[in-house]
């Protein structure tokens, strides 16, 4: 299904969840677009040899590394794609960078604005193609959302809420796993789910102007050992840990183009698994989206007849719909994973194109700035502008 | 349907909507419950003439008054209910306090916490009965709600976020009615539906501790004019006047239990009719009401079986819930007007046995107190306390 | 609020659930509407002495009889409103008919197409106004769902899907009550609820051709007793009864004007309270209902532009809906008891005009005749066409 | 990723939408499941072929065939793959059997009953591994549905209604494609949508006992012509041809166990796209499901606390449902294509252990038994016992 395509070869770092996310997105790639390159799954890297050689069996590598160093200077190695914990990124990012790779990095960019801006000097410095792995923005449903707010269909933007919503921390006895700890992880719940609807919020109502927020941990201390992605039981070990991150975050927001913005989110929100959910209410109409529910994207239109106006619920599988042809007929409903095969076949274009999509290094940089203003806010009580946090 | 029960004799200032919801429950209340005490609808006043002598031919009050003072020393008249705009209420209150009336009063109780305070004063020196008109808290949804976490059942509460949306105010040809006018109204958005989604919020989660908010009007001059309950057209008038009041407000919280809260309340969200909701979150478990279908009360717990943990939708119009054998039958539903109905026949409860059911004016400067703080917060651009906000 | 107002003198007889549902509805209606005569709660009638007073001074009724003929012959009752077992409801109709009282009466309309053709024969030949309780047909979304299969809206109407399913019967304990019994109800669930719903596909499809159904009685016999309106726990009695009528009832239907039906009633569906549901789909657009949230109507139109599409919430309550000026604002919504309100204001515009709106005793008859024609396919296992059952 | 894993190479015949979605669904085996062996996309076959090229290439098959019996005759072939129309499958599958191949056969199995007992002679003569591809009962919320049926958590089941509705045929326009035509299809809606609802319902309910059906078709003649699977638009042609299967059929049913069922199928549901969905309710408890919402199932369970009763909404990707360890963490969604996926793991496995996952041939035979009925009924105007369609 290649035939004839330029294959472009991807070395991984790390492989645990986004990981498999990635592998599996990789592999559809040829299967269901016709980008003019094709990813090929030549290499992944981990510390944990037995560990990194089955992941490497298991989801289709060619090649394993156990030290990331070797894959970034490999010559046969195009993309390298970072899924590696937080307080990696910038390292690995730099270095490929200046290998001359393209790269792909799962978010929240960096553990600062500072560290995030190194690495986008380091990729405008190489002239290489990079993205921010922020997926959700490539559901068809968000991106339709994005297309009738660009036509004008919901007017001026008035307010825009956004939550993310979880509940898999709330058991005290989960362990102090590497997102529980801020110099592994930069922030908790604020930069792993918030960086999220962040993007999301820049990505369909525009740059964020000022921020107030609040945050707050839980439960302080966790024992201490690591979890399955799956496994949601308790660890026994006697021995904790601190919980140096939060559990959850909120901030008021106002955007450049006047609009308002509430935010929240959280690991301790019982019920809620993938509570990712946002309402946009503009001049002319409104939209509202669940991802899990993430086909529909619910839209209010003031212009639909007296008698006749309500939400609309659009299931985003037509062919008039982002993406709508690629995969199956209307109301044939796709899923998490598809997200990552749509950003991932952007990654594709612009590699054949040597243009970088959105949301790239550049918004990776908003987007830290977005939550370094948030942190800030918290410390201080009072509101931050976004301009004041240091931006070069 | 009233023989042998003791009569209460209403007098009503003010005769529109509000007049007309309290009428009918008025008029309801023997009919549905049986209280020992029943109201009658002695008299109501208004200062045009001609519109409150057809309201109360309508709306079936025996007598009417053109002046609120005159009703207020009748001997006739039991109880004063304040349906009038927002600056009547204190001087009202006041006066009907001194002359020994019990008193129902509509939200939010005053302009101040002040004059709240002063009003709370009158009542407990005269020792009547009083009550402020938070009606959402009676439907039975959300009085079930209260009873699970009475008992428990959500424990330790983490999170509450709840919202009051509409979009009536967004056409700019919408006149500068009373509720736009801040010597009138004392706030416009965040005192009209805030003060609802803030009673909800001390009513199921507790006493707020702190707050921060922003608010914002999105249009700043309206043309001069008035309308109609169920008009939702333009008024042709060429002059304008400046709105003094929000569009929409949004703040944090933190509660003095520990929880977090998130509220926004608009005037300009597309779609949004009585967007009346919240969410709480507790340790083990969690619910969600809306008021566009406030007969459902969907609830998650913890404690449910493996494999079967999920949001259940519980119509609660089962003889198990709040006011479930007043109305009909399990599934049949009942809308906002039962909420006041509710309201009320608690409130000739309270008179039955001389005490002044929840929420009283006692709830009613609580609440003041937060709308003071969040505004408080809005001007200086810091966290307010609520113990910070003068409460004598 | 009748001052000036021509007064009908309502006699009812009955006085339980629904009794309970139309006495409410008249003291409501000169607060609510304003028709040219308003009712008078004058007499109701039963033969339990102390519970018919009770009932007369608890709902507000001014006199009582202990026999329905002593009211039928009063001079004071201008109307007679049958809430009684159907066994009753034909000897009573005719008697009330030929006393040249407007008649109003509960559903179904009787026991037979025979009989219901009776009670026809004798309002007409007496010229008094007639109507048959089929509330549902008056929940605002209902009647907005006619105006838009008037207006053309749908278009060709291809599908009707119905159900009225509930659940209260599953207890093998619950007592065998008069609906139980063949002689005294007609029949069980199909004329209890698939009435109904017979009556809601009339109304919004037109005309039944021919049917062909399906009967169950899953529990055949019961304790002897009776219930409370509220109650669902077990009556202990050691004798047994047999159950005479259906527990559910399905059948498939073909209209005058080429739809296609489907429907299906039942009392043993767990979880259902009063899953009053239909889905009517078209040519041009569809619509689906429920009566759990009866006041949200869901439209899809062809016609929206491509890629906008889906079924839109609308919330029956703006000015531009049915009823939509006679409650409360937008967003604001009604419950169970409004469709009795509405109905009997229709019937007093009947009366007011000398015209029987509908549904009245015709469609009583037209109604009995599908009930009768599925019936009659229970027993032959074959199709049978509506014209085939005698209407004289 | 298949190393030291036995590999079954597949032949595929046919390569459209359902040539796409089991493509797929073999190349995403290995990477989501263990299975002890692995397809291999050996070859595939087509009448067309610049199409079977350009698919292979596409799809990642290794090679292709323009003749289904040279495929059927590669000693290099383990498994036949039959996607192609279904007055094929018989043929091809009885020539495959006797080749010793196993096969997955697309639904509905045959054009007739004594087809589908032929096959079924083949492969049991033949002793190959055979499905028949009732993708449906793989969404993992129809397999939890299973799960807690045959716990007895529903008890007895009274009621399975189940609807599986769609729009695509609505426009005059649209072509006579295969699907319209009896000789090539056998039947329309009820055998391409029909038989998937009959298929959940013999899954979750059991044998049919007895039917009486419905059937039209609303549109007798069409443009002759072909359509692309996403393709919405018209065809230009002036020649017209019959119609000559239902655009819509309905079926009541009595099940052995003595459940009753009402079926409806369309493809004139305006707004449908998707609509299969079943509401089963048993002595104990219910479950409703969409395919629109897959993820999630609905559940009732009587043994709630009073009070909590309700429907809960399961979203079924927590690691207690089935296949949920397969893919992505709790309320992280999957699609329609997973149903693929997890159908021909389960061919995997049935091959590894030499036995014939359900659904399979006897399942198929079983199907078009009740498909014949129906279509029995439809001519007789009776019900039809199963027992009485000839099953040798």
């Amino acid at each position: 299904m290649a035939k004839g395509k330029k294959k472009v070869r991807i070395g991984m770092i790390g492989y645990k969840m986004m990981g498999k996310a990635h592998s599996h997105a990789y592999r559809d790639i040829p299967f269901y677009f016709d980008t003019e390159v094709v990813p090929v799954l030549q290499a992944i890297s981990g510390r944990d040899e037995q560990g990194v050689r089955r992941a490497a069996e298991k989801m289709g590598w060619a090649s394993v590394e156990m030290d990331w160093h070797h894959l970034v200077e490999r010559d046969d190695i195009d993309v390298i794609d970072i899924v590696s914990p937080n307080n990696t990124h910038a390292d690995i990012a730099i270095a490929a960078a200046k290998a001359g790779k393209h790269i792909i990095c799962e978010k929240p960019l960096a553990l600062s604005v500072e560290q995030a801006q190194h690495m986008l000097d380091a990729v405008n410095k190489a002239g290489v193609v990079h993205m921010v792995c922020h997926n959700y923005r490539f559901a068809p449903a968000v991106q339709y959302a994005k297309q009738l707010i660009q036509q004008g269909k919901l007017g001026r933007i008035y307010h825009v809420r956004a939550t993310f919503l979880q509940d898999w921390l709330m058991d005290p006895g989960y362990p102090l796993v590497w997102r529980l700890r801020k110099d592994v992880s930069g922030s908790g719940t604020l930069g792993d789910l918030g960086s999220h609807i962040i993007d999301l919020a820049r990505f369909l109502v525009g740059e964020f102007s000022e921020v107030a927020g609040m945050m707050e941990t839980f439960i302080k201390e966790r024992p201490l050992g690591d979890m399955d992605i799956h496994l949601q039981g308790k660890v026994e070990s006697s021995e904790k840990g601190e919980v140096t991150v939060d559990d959850a975050a909120s901030f008021l927001a106002r955007f450049e183009n006047g609009a308002l913005g509430v935010f929240e989110v959280s690991r301790f929100s019982r019920g809620n698994r993938a509570g990712n959910r946002f309402e946009i209410n503009g001049e002319k109409g409104s939209v509202r989206w669940d991802m899990e529910n993430m086909n529909n994207l619910h839209v209010y239109l003031e212009e639909d007849d007296p008698g006749l106006k309500g939400f609309r619920t659009v299931n985003c599988t037509e062919v008039e719909h982002p993406y709508g042809r690629v995969y199956w007929p209307a109301g044939h409903i796709i899923g998490y994973e598809h997200t990552f095969i749509n950003l991932l076949a952007e990654m594709m274009r612009g590699i054949s194109k040597g243009i970088s999509p959105n949301p790239n290094f550049e918004d990776g940089v908003r987007n830290q700035m977005v939550l370094e203003a948030v942190e800030r806010s918290v410390c201080t009580g009072k509101w931050v502008n976004i301009s004041d946090v240091s931006y070069r």
